[in-house]
Parts: structure tokens; C-alpha cells; sequence
């Protein structure tokens, strides 16, 4: 197979990855604070899942070696960890199941601490998540429907909270959604739609061990309004408080999502 | 941005580009013959729309210049041309519009004419379409539902065909569908889910300008044991009759379906 890319010939495993030709492969997105990658046993172990749930193999051994050998001089960084069903010819039906390795080092934007403390405005996408369960709270590579919900994104809104196709509230375009409904903590059941991030798990925990009636369940637009606070989440940024939501304005943070912020003892909330 | 791909630095824009990180691009695949690639406009007149569809911008000529010097060199070969958003950072929400291009050259597969002759054995894949009227019909490169139905495609099958999540017949996991139905050739509506492939098109203006009544339309499963005979296509196979779907059997080729295949003058016509 012949390979060009912007009139250069390439070659060698990654002009062939299928992360390229059909977004075959899942990724995690780590964050790194003093030369660790915070989570890591979590973040790998989630890895380890969506590539079981593509039938994607990867030698997780190497894989670690690999991050022991990038992270230890950066002091705080994004880590990027992309695994691609290896190239094995032209067409869909892969011929293996092994994967190749992408690691990606990247800043993390300044606000991002800023927000934790101040507290976002969220708006409403107009773009619906398809309803898959083959494929719903996998972390893969085919996100178009998030690239497109990004780019629509008002300048005055930090976060656009998504539905699927049959109205359940799911997720944010790069976050998971946490809200307190009749004191209880709620976060949208994923089964249908939508993409598991670590920090949701993490919460999900993290709330019931401190003694927090926490629950993941479908929700409805109409319930949001039935909301008394909430927050979207992810590894990077940690907890972001909502403070308007459309027309809705909450405390932020509420009362649940500081106690929640304090235990998470994110990197932020020491900034 | 650091990024590194099986442990090795990687540099430069395609280390960037957003097909690898989030499939986002469009794509298609053209059959070479003598040094030519068969029904050029046509695609390349797709390949723009779909590009529009994701507010993809990509310099035409330059891209044809490509094209120009990759291919006089090959007597039979499949081209796949991506176009890919430009990397821009970390992040869905993309800075720019731009894309990078991505050709790749490889060798037919040598069955493909072979169906062309005696027909094909199609099953029902598993793999349900997800309903996105935003993107159905693109030729993205979000593919993992044809990556799914694709590996698990029994190897008595040369094909499968795919409904959506509310039970309409769509497309194969890389062709397009036609069946005769009580004297009309229809194709199924692909404006909730699937791939308008460029053969597709052209077999519906070639059957319209060949006095055949051809439809747009809605099929169900249960009408397609009405139909008396039918085909899968795609630019690199022409049309495959199809000789077993599920218990049906079929005249492969079927009359009409013979007629098409003579005004088609697919390279396979004369292998």
C-alpha cells in the first residue's frame, strides 16, 4: 500500500493505524501533576475495558513503560492515550486485533482552574447523541458528534449539555454530568448513549463513601429543572460548578458539590 | 504538543490531524483503471459535498494535482482519498477548517470480479445503524459500526446488510442495496443512517435515463421477501448480484439486474 499525505509519501505502522481510516480504537485522556499521571490505576483499567469491548488487544505492560518514559518531567500536562487497531490492508473487516500506541502530551488550558472556582454557563446543544449500545460509554475514537456540539458552542457558554435522540439528558460535550435532584445525586445512566469518563466512576464513589445518596438513572430535561445544584466533571478539570443552565441559575458551587470538591482533593482546588 | 506513536517521536501535521484523534474527515474510495480513476467528477463532486457537510474546507486543486501524480502508474488499484480537519490543539471544539490530505493507494482484491460473474451470499448483520440525520448519508470517517458488523460477517457471506435502530433496511457494511419490488428498483432513503456511496447515485440516473422505474425510498424487512431479485454495490465491485439473503434466493443476475450491469461498462464487464 502506497501512502501520501499532503503530497509527502509516508511509511512504517502509523500511515496504516485505523484510527486514521475509521476511528478504530479507543483513547483516555490523564492528567499529569508533578511528573504522575493522577488516576492511573483507574484510567488504565477503563482503558483496558473499551479496548475489550473493541475486541482490541494491547500489551498494557509496554504500554506503562511507554508513559514511565514521557511523563516524569512534566509538572502539570494533558496525557492523551490513543490505542488504533493496527493497519492490516484496505476495508472494515480488521484482519487482527492488535493496537498501536498513541501518546499525546498537551498544556492544559489556564481557565480550566478558573472555572473550578467560579463556576460555568451551560448551554443546550442542539445536536443529539445516535441511540448505540453497542457502543454507548465507550471512550472510542469516533467522535464526530462531539466535534460537531463543540463547534456550535456559544463564546458565552463553557460547557453544551447533550440528549440522546430520545430526549434522556446524557452528557456534556467533554464532560460527564452530576446533579442534585430531590437530595439525591444523580448522574445519567450511559447505556445508550453517551461516554463514561473516569471522573464520573470516581464520584459515583466517592459520594456514596462519604455517605451521599448517589444514583445513575435516566433524567429527563424536565427533571433538570427539579435540580437544586450541579456540576459536569471530567480528569482534567476536575469538578466545573454549573451556575447558569439556560435559564436556570444554581449556587455555585451548592452545598453537596463543595463538600464533593473537597474530598476529590483535585489539583485545583490547591491552585 | 509531544506526541509519541509506538514509543518513536512522531512530528509534523499528521501527527495533528483530527482523523486520527476524533475521525474527523470524509473519505472516498475510487477504482483506478489504465492510470485513471473512474468516475472522477462524480466522486470528487461528493467528496466536496460531504466535505461542506462537516464545514470542511480543502484547496480542490491541490488535491487533484495529487491525485494526478500518484495514479497514471497503476493499471488496476482502489484509491482512498481522506480529507481530515487540521490538528489545532487539544480539544473537540476544532480552531480551524482546513484539512489535511490523505491518499492511499492498494490492490484490488482479486474476488471482486468474481461476484461480479456468479452473485453473492448476503446475511443480516447484528450491528444495528444508529439514527443521526445529522451525519447519515456522509461519508465520514466515524466507522466503527462497519467495523463491528464487518468482523463478525460469517465467512459463508460475501456481505451483510445493516438496518437502523428502527428497523429500516439501510446499506451493507460497504455497499449500498437495490431490490426489485413489484416492478420498481428502490434503494433505501438514507437520510436517517448509511453511506450514499458515489455507485449508488450513478445506478440511479443510469437506471432513470434507461426508462426503469427507480425510487428513493422506505424498506422494511419484511418487504424485502417481496422483492424478485437484487444487488449490492459500491465503486470498487460494481454490482454483485445477490444469489442468497437469509432463505431467499434469487436469480443472481436477476433480468434487470443484467441489463444495469450492461449499460454499467464496469471494468469487471469485460475481466
Amino acid at each position: 500500500v502506497n501512502v501520501q499525505f499532503n503530497g509527502q509519501p509516508l511509511d512504517g505502522a502509523f500511515s496504516q493505524t485505523r484510527a486514521l481510516q475509521y476511528g478504530d480504537g479507543v483513547f483516555r485522556t490523564a492528567l499529569i501533576q508533578d511528573g504522575r499521571m493522577v488516576d492511573r490505576d483507574a484510567q488504565l483499567a477503563r482503558l483496558a475495558a473499551d479496548a475489550e469491548a473493541l475486541c482490541l488487544q494491547f500489551d498494557r505492560d509496554l504500554l506503562e513503560r511507554e508513559i514511565d518514559a514521557l511523563i516524569p518531567t512534566h509538572a502539570r500536562a494533558a496525557l492523551r492515550i490513543s490505542l488504533s487497531r493496527v493497519g492490516s490492508g484496505r476495508g472494515y473487516a480488521p484482519a487482527r486485533d492488535e493496537s498501536d500506541r498513541l501518546l499525546q502530551i498537551g498544556a492544559l488550558p489556564a481557565y480550566d482552574g478558573a472555572y473550578w472556582t467560579r463556576g460555568v454557563d451551560v448551554g443546550w446543544s442542539k445536536v443529539l447523541l445516535a441511540v448505540q449500545p453497542r457502543l454507548a460509554g465507550i471512550k472510542h475514537l469516533n467522535r464526530l458528534e462531539q466535534v460537531l456540539a463543540s463547534r456550535e458552542m456559544p463564546a458565552d457558554r463553557q460547557e453544551m449539555l447533550m440528549c440522546d435522540a430520545e430526549g434522556r439528558v446524557t452528557c456534556g460535550t467533554r464532560t460527564n454530568l452530576f446533579l442534585l435532584i430531590d437530595g439525591i445525586l444523580v448522574t445519567p445512566d450511559l447505556s445508550m448513549a453517551g461516554v463514561a469518563g473516569m471522573m464520573r466512576g470516581k464520584l459515583v464513589e466517592l459520594a456514596r463513601r462519604n455517605g451521599m445518596a448517589c444514583e445513575i438513572g435516566l433524567i429527563s430535561p424536565d427533571e433538570v429543572r427539579h435540580a437544586s445544584e450541579g456540576f459536569v466533571c471530567n480528569s482534567l478539570i476536575g469538578i466545573w460548578p454549573i451556575r447558569r443552565l439556560g435559564a436556570l441559575e444554581w449556587p455555585a458551587p451548592g452545598k453537596l458539590t463543595q463538600t464533593l470538591m473537597q474530598h476529590l482533593n483535585h489539583p485545583w482546588s490547591g491552585a
